[in-house]
């Protein structure tokens, strides 16, 4: 099969890279500004045109690796709709735009995977659709952004606070220059509107799903955790309980039960459960060139050998309808921190320390919107908050 | 496609009622000695002959959930001669009779597939053939045995002795009667076995990887490695180093750094290393009606629907030469305890204590095959003695 690469840098070299080790696909054209230092014996293939793929009639499949939403939205939509497959690992991409790609894609009787887009090099949205074939999925959650994991974990080892941890992961190349739509959960929201459409057939948007980020975490936070036991990560919940559907992005701790507790460094897990299977955590690299170019050209493979995952599978096609999120009935006992107690806070306080003015909490059980609601509120009125859901 | 299922126990059942969520899988005839309790009202699909299966020609497939060797070796034999793909779940089989089980699918044309063989409900063999197809894999290790889990898990929580934790296990079902295959590691040599044919396309035998279990463990070493932060477990280990290929299990210890440290209860946890996706884990129920039996569906489906995952995953075809193994050349630093030093034990030794005149020992970095020598040595001679691979 001839393919063509939109976009070749770090994932996109390593999915050229990949493709070499996999039998019959040859990579003709690859869009891009300029030839990638190192690939200079392939300048012919490089081009800077997007109608220079679009019009080949030869190239069946285009790899989508550009990052961003505008440009790879026209580019991804043009191509579906000529008939040319796709597979993208743009979660920015996938997230906003799920409905209209879909639609592209039914329109140019195409096919459209995305993999790579939640989980990076894991087999994770390819092995969620497979175990649908025969299962009846309740609940997908995960750790699925190895910068705040990395950033997490260096705290909890060194005691540094969170500017530092930060620093110190962009150095490292963990975190970009600008870290906001990963401490801020921004990146996690969109693998969890992936994820939750994908496990249950969903159409949920970004808006729909509430999302707290790691920034406001102090070296006390994490102290606190770690004198009593606890791990703090930050996850994406989604469940489907009653025939309602519930999902947020939050900060969570476990204790050493839990196999969360245990992922160190830039690394990524992700759980199902299903009614037959039970629980099925996937462990592995959420990023990286080698790692998330293979699992692109896994869907390459895939499409190119017609591997169908049957009915629900098919295209990754969307539930018609938009689906409601219902929050509400997930009530959660929760950390939290703050500094100035309102009635708001002593209404939801369960139990607290007070050190140096400083006000350490655990909540009673309450829905997760009234917990988001709270820290939104503390946020605009810039007082110290954060808070963390006791995982059971 | 109408299939028949062999077997109608746990595993069996299990199958069954998972194909109800499958489309269009229509299980034709059971072949068991009786109608299983709660199942009277498809009691005329239930055959205590075999030739009823192998002259029905609409059956297409097979699902083989006997257990044991020798009758499911003729019957899974004749079915592939016969042109019927068979999926087994069998791993006693699977391990005892690759060769001659990959002969008959050739000669009948019929696919074998066999993923709940090794790791019950983790799709971890189906994983392990499709990360091959644009990656190269270098190793292979997991924890593949849930019983021994439980025994060991519950040893570090209690501090019991290894007879009363088998004893408990044996009470709540995680053990079985006779746990003889589970504790001395030939249940995880089999999964062993399998794995390394799979992910190297070799062709070893269960004779070929020394294998030990966990049945001389004392509360004295697991309180040793509490102290010490460390989490027994029951090993495989399987890796590609300079050509060669090594293969071994054995209990081995795990800081609080590794996942499988965390691993409770009768949990699984399996891991590969590619060039490409790095560590990929795999985590969840490595037994169990309802998780194993959609594991068989899962491959019924894939046969179905002509899942071939590529050139090398085709129908588990194994390499043709017998592979070799070379453990002469894996060297590990080694926890062992005994109650009467040697010369052979005095020369591996690195550092000891001695308690109530029982030596505990870390060993100088020693060759994998020289452990377990001296291992099967003490065993002979009825001498205590216990050891567990310090896992780096």
């Amino acid at each position: 099969m001839k393919i063509a690469i939109m976009g070749f840098g770090i994932v996109g070299s390593g999915a050229y890279e990949a493709a070499k080790l996999a039998d019959g696909i040859e990579i003709k054209k690859i869009l891009d500004l300029r030839v990638r230092p190192g690939y200079e014996d392939i300048a012919d293939k490089f081009t800077s045109d997007i109608n220079d793929i679009i019009s080949d009639e030869e190239i069946e499949l285009v790899v989508e690796t550009m990052g961003g939403v505008d440009v790879p939205r026209e580019y991804v939509t043009k191509c579906l709709k000529a008939g040319k497959h796709v597979v993208t690992s743009n979660k920015n991409l996938v997230s906003a735009c799920y409905q209209e790609l879909n639609e592209a894609a039914a329109e140019g009787n195409a096919k459209l995977r995305f993999t790579p887009a939640a989980g990076g090099g894991i087999p994770w949205l390819f092995n969620l659709r497979r175990a649908k074939r025969c299962d009846v999925l309740t609940e997908v959650r995960g750790i699925v952004n190895g910068t705040c994991n990395y950033i997490l974990d260096s705290m909890h080892k060194s005691g540094a606070n969170f500017e530092d941890a930060l620093a110190e992961a962009q150095k490292l190349g963990y975190a970009e220059k600008d870290p906001t739509s990963d401490i801020e959960g921004t990146d996690t929201l969109r693998k969890c509107v992936i994820s939750t459409n994908l496990a249950f057939d969903a159409n949920v948007t970004e808006d729909q799903i509430p999302a707290c980020g790691i920034s406001s975490i102090s070296a006390e936070d994490i102290q606190f955790f770690n004198s009593n036991g606890y791990t703090c990560k930050l996850m994406m919940y989604s469940k489907v309980m009653d025939g309602k559907l519930s999902a947020y992005v939050e900060p969570a701790i476990f204790g050493p039960q839990h196999l969360e507790a245990n992922v160190k460094a830039n690394n990524n897990l992700i759980t199902l459960v299903g009614e037959n299977v039970g629980t099925l955590s996937f462990f592995g690299q959420g990023a990286g060139s080698a790692p998330t170019g293979q699992s692109v050209i896994q869907d390459v493979i895939d499409i190119k050998d017609g591997v169908e995952m049957n009915a629900p599978f098919h295209d990754y096609f969307p539930a018609a309808e938009t689906s409601f999120i219902a929050n509400e009935s997930q009530l959660h006992t929760y950390y939290f921190r703050h500094d100035h107690p309102s009635r708001m806070i002593t209404e939801i306080t369960d139990k607290f320390a007070v050190v140096d003015g400083t006000y350490y909490c655990i909540s009673k059980p309450i829905p997760v919107v009234e917990m988001h609601e709270l820290a939104k509120h503390m946020k605009q009125v810039e007082r110290p908050f954060f808070f963390a859901h006791i995982h059971e």
